[in-house]
């Protein structure tokens, strides 16, 4: 057999809000070749399927050639793996219920499967980050949301109509701080990107101490973290709250749950230290003594931007291939 | 073939603290015979099995012939599925680490496969009670203390090290009552046995109001619960308090695994409508919008002295049959 017709690459494409990133990925988890293009410039989902479509044969044919690519699997949200549809995504542009997988596959030729992005970048950390060889672990993602997955006997647990995961509605704090989903107290309203910048104006407005926080003219947790490493206390009690507040919702979960670890990935997560060893001190106080020590709280090893065209390949890799006759 | 060397009937063992009870089941689920003896009689586990297994032969004689026997499961609490050994279980009489499941097949001749009382109980709902269908749903087990299974994707959610469900030690009220373990506000402090009628004793110290629970003599749930049948307002306060909390956290988890039901099982759930209203309600205001109206939360169609045998039968019938040669 010729070498140039093994078909010993897959196609990873993440579909985020802004950006599309595509890349072609080996069995190993090597990205050969990688793209992107912003995802909100296309009006319908026809008209972006194209365009998405012509950049990856495009990628492939400079890359070593289509024919070696054997299949294509996608991480975007509100997908349901199940249809291989994006349904009713809240802050895509395309509305209703988007047929992506399938209407990939009539374009390309190839088989393509599709999973909502949470799922699939735990998918990634399984396969190819810190995650690797563990069967029960959480991903949680600390952004403007807050999401996670649960891996359970080596599989993502989707729940019964695949929505579980949903960490960031839990309630943090008994009739705390109303959500954006309209309930009180939830994980989302304290750790969240607004959560964080809402602790920090509310320790400013419970003190005089000076902080480097008053001169900012817009905070985010990029610069909360950055006045953190210049040795501002107000900014490091800020994401020490922050941390409290993750701990103790972790240490019931992980009572619940007794992962192996929580990978923690996102925006957010890159504060680091900062928020990592309170979290973990608030956690250990809180989780069941036969899990105490036991759970590893660390940071993902995988790049963001890595992690869902990552976890997109292994999907890929994922599908089976069939004949009628066997 | 002759009907009387078919195997088509095992043993279900629960082993529980005080009793052991064990049955002669068919692959329906039909209770052919049953026995039991008070677990606590025997100092040592080797006297233990050596009056179970005469015990199971002869009532296997008495009921269509032992050789009809395929294969024994057994439910106890601290077991462990994976090594079959009982380890270091804090209220059995056997301390340490006891291989019961080889013990038994050494004296017995059949194949036997043990686990954790509340995977087993959560086995016997999947397969014969109210779980029957479901793949991914919650069983909690409300008594002295409170314990749960997660089942996901049509199997018991074991977790890293099998330590999944500790639901009775995550935390349903923040620096509340200490709890047996240690830590404060766990949800057992409040809805467990000891938690509800410290609920009542509150309630009670905190009003005037009558009540026929200041005239008991002793307050357990089962009492409790007939004053609320009475009519009783401040015992039917007590229920109300305890599913409120019950729903609070279910609320949360809900939101987290996305159930399709949350099965109650033990003493407590015989409350039934004093406990489950007020759970139910308060559960539909805290778990997140996807989920709402969508998990049923039901008590088991299972009698309590029936799930745990029934559970371990369907464990019986899982042990695979091999042969060297295949």
């Amino acid at each position: 057999m010729e070498e140039s017709i093994i078909k010993n690459r897959v196609i990873g494409v993440d579909i985020s809000i802004e950006r599309t990133s595509y890349a072609i990925v080996d069995v190993r988890g090597n990205i050969i070749a990688r793209d992107g293009f912003n995802t909100s410039n296309y009006d319908s989902a026809t008209e972006y399927v194209s365009v998405l479509s012509d950049k990856i044969v495009k990628l492939a044919e400079e890359n070593g050639g289509y024919e070696k690519i054997r299949s294509m699997g996608i991480s975007a949200p509100s997908a349901n793996y199940l249809t291989g549809c994006i349904e009713n995504a809240p802050n895509l542009r395309w509305k209703g219920v988007v047929p992506m997988a399938a209407m990939l596959r009539d374009r390309l030729g190839i088989a393509v499967a599709m999973g909502n992005d949470a799922h699939v970048s735990a998918l990634g950390e399984h396969v190819y980050g810190s995650a690797h060889g563990m069967n029960n672990f959480i991903i949680l993602t600390l952004g403007h949301g807050i999401g996670s997955c649960i891996f359970s006997n080596g599989k993502v647990y989707l729940g019964a109509a695949g929505f579980a995961g949903e960490i960031g509605h839990t309630c943090a704090v008994y009739g705390g701080r109303t959500c954006a989903c309209g309930k009180k107290g939830c994980l989302e309203a304290y750790c969240g990107a607004r959560g964080i910048v809402k602790t920090a104006q509310e320790l400013m407005e419970q003190s005089d101490k000076p902080s480097l926080m008053r001169q900012a003219e817009r905070l985010t947790p990029k610069i909360i973290f950055e006045f953190c490493e210049q040795g501002d206390e107000m900014a490091q009690e800020v994401f020490h709250l922050t941390g409290q507040r993750l701990g103790f919702l972790l240490g019931a979960y992980a009572t619940l749950l007794n992962p192996e670890a929580i990978i923690f990935t996102g925006g957010i997560s890159h504060a680091g230290h900062w928020l990592l060893d309170p979290t973990n001190e608030e956690f250990e106080k809180r989780v069941f003594h036969n899990t105490k020590n036991r759970v590893k709280l660390i940071p993902s090893s995988l790049e963001d931007h890595e992690r869902d065209v990552l976890g997109a390949s292994a999907l890929a890799w994922d599908i089976k291939e069939y004949s009628l006759f066997k």
